[in-house]
């Protein structure tokens, strides 16, 4: 332990305590990446496991951020603590990535218990921001029981926070044409449960019945092996907001009564392992274009080694790094 | 050199003679992903690098597989020989995964210098399919001039492809909405060409022009620093088809001219070099779970290390597995 370390430790005590201004500065290490921080993310890490971590997706248009919000004064009514990271750039929470925290979620903005943190994206081809997954164990650590994870609902991000999360909401909005549908056809098999947001538009009901429909034929095709329900809500009436995270927690409660809650947490920490792996991997690249691995560079740029031989002198590379 | 690779030498050579039963096999054994075939296509990738790789991408229906046709019958016309490999599980070409190689392509259907590819996917949250890249260097060392990477235009998949390619074809059908719309955005700025197909329908203008105005916003705000041309195209009439090809051939051009083609080969050479390394960790883990991984795999599921940890723990180990 030496002095520098303090701090973060410190900082980890108080994270744990529920200080919110704690909270923030450890949000904001988590999002910055820098190496002086992992020691109080893996602190923060080993003293989580609580939480329920809610993967909300769809596309831009969907209704999906009003419809978080209205969730959140579900849960809140209900005294649970819940905490949100917004990773959606069309997203009014994470708009707020260049206001900082400041955001615009009506009745529930700045109660003590929502805690809302807004990532900047890496662009479109990006994967998921820096940071996401730290910023849940953070949320975890400090008590929230409920944390959300809102993405848009296209591309790479989706993959991982999908991959991540216990349980996945696809929001869909009632009118999208059939192109919409052939790209949902994709997302489909992802939800554990779907919410159908405008319920107040006459177009809703067909909605429904569309994705039951689809469901339908996905199970029977044997591509989904259980009962995916789907919700209508409406955001302006608040109606089936409840019952969708009614829903939320009766996808929890089926997963630990199956033994599947266990093993699904075990998957997302291998991945996370092995994503952190593949990190280690990048920036040892990154960082020996200069030095150590200016060879393995011309050697690739001259077309003499393949990119699988190449892969493993990096490899052999970082073994020895990491060992040192 | 033992016994066993001598088989597969020889099918590299059959394969750089332009044997179609060579490629075939290779192919399939590349698909397969096994150990034995890496010798032969370290040895293929080592024999190519003359090909123009062209990803060609769009959301299905939007005519992508047609065009695609109708670019080859173009190039054959300028006695060129194409390769294309089909991604897409919507597309009448990869339909053919389940019938084999056997395809519907109309005028260029068993022309003896076209030969299609169709891989399987590997799902919707998948990545690019197995063998997909290996391919490529497949065609690319038996003497094709161009290759066509044909995917669905939405996730993963996509993005692997715009990083495996040189020139990014992006297709977009007239009369699609708004919700369509928005999701391109994310797609706008891959494109090296943007093609709109079905250019005989009324809309085919609107569309072009919507993308112009589009692409004119996106340099303003500095996310595209080069010309992006839009080509209206009608594979039933045949028009903008061979302006297609050209503009597609004039963008390899401009990067050569301007030394970024090299840098853009160099960077697909260090991406798959990762992405190589990140299929032996995965494989690594994998192959550890039932022995010396195993104490990592019950320490992460009893939360005593971070992932970040389990990491190090896990490239130690496949650092010393390489180098022994």
């Amino acid at each position: 332990l030496t002095v520098q370390n303090v701090p973060s430790l410190d900082l980890v005590e108080r994270v744990c305590a529920g200080d919110r201004r704690a909270i923030a500065r450890m949000l904001s290490r988590a999002e910055s990446g820098g190496a002086e921080a992992h020691e109080a993310l893996d602190a923060l890490y080993r003293r989580g496991g609580q939480a329920h971590v809610v993967g909300i997706t769809g596309v831009s248009g969907s209704g999906k951020s009003t419809l978080v919000a209205k969730l959140i004064a579900v849960a809140l009514r209900q005294n649970r603590k819940v905490g949100v990271v917004a990773i959606d750039p069309s997203s009014p929470f994470s708009g707020g990535s260049i206001l900082g925290d400041r955001i615009r979620m009506g009745e529930v903005a700045g109660h003590p218990s929502v805690f809302v943190r807004s990532m900047a994206t890496r662009g479109a081809l990006g994967g998921l921001a820096h940071g996401t997954l730290e910023s849940v164990d953070i949320f975890d650590a400090a008590g929230y029981d409920m944390i959300f994870i809102e993405t848009v609902g296209v591309g790479q991000d989706e993959v991982d926070v999908v991959r991540a999360a216990h349980t996945t909401v696809v929001v869909s909005a009632p009118g999208l044409g059939d192109d919409i549908q052939a790209i949902k056809a994709g997302i489909l098999e992802i939800a554990d449960v779907h919410a159908v947001s405008k319920g107040d538009k006459p177009e809703a009901d067909k909605t429904v019945s569309e994705l039951k429909s689809m469901l339908g034929l996905a199970v029977a095709a044997g591509g989904i092996k259980r009962h995916v329900p789907v919700i209508k809500t409406s955001s302006s009436a608040g109606e089936g907001v409840a019952e969708l995270l009614a829903a939320i927690d009766a996808h929890r409660e089926a997963l630990v009564a199956s033994g599947q809650y266990e093993q699904r947490r075990q998957s997302i920490r291998e991945r996370r392992m092995l994503k952190a792996a593949e990190q280690v991997l990048h920036e040892a690249f990154e960082r020996g274009r200069q030095g150590r691995m200016a060879d393995l560079v011309a050697d690739l740029a001259a077309g003499t080694i393949s990119p699988r031989s190449a892969a493993s002198r990096l490899l052999a590379h970082i073994g020895m790094e990491v060992t040192r």
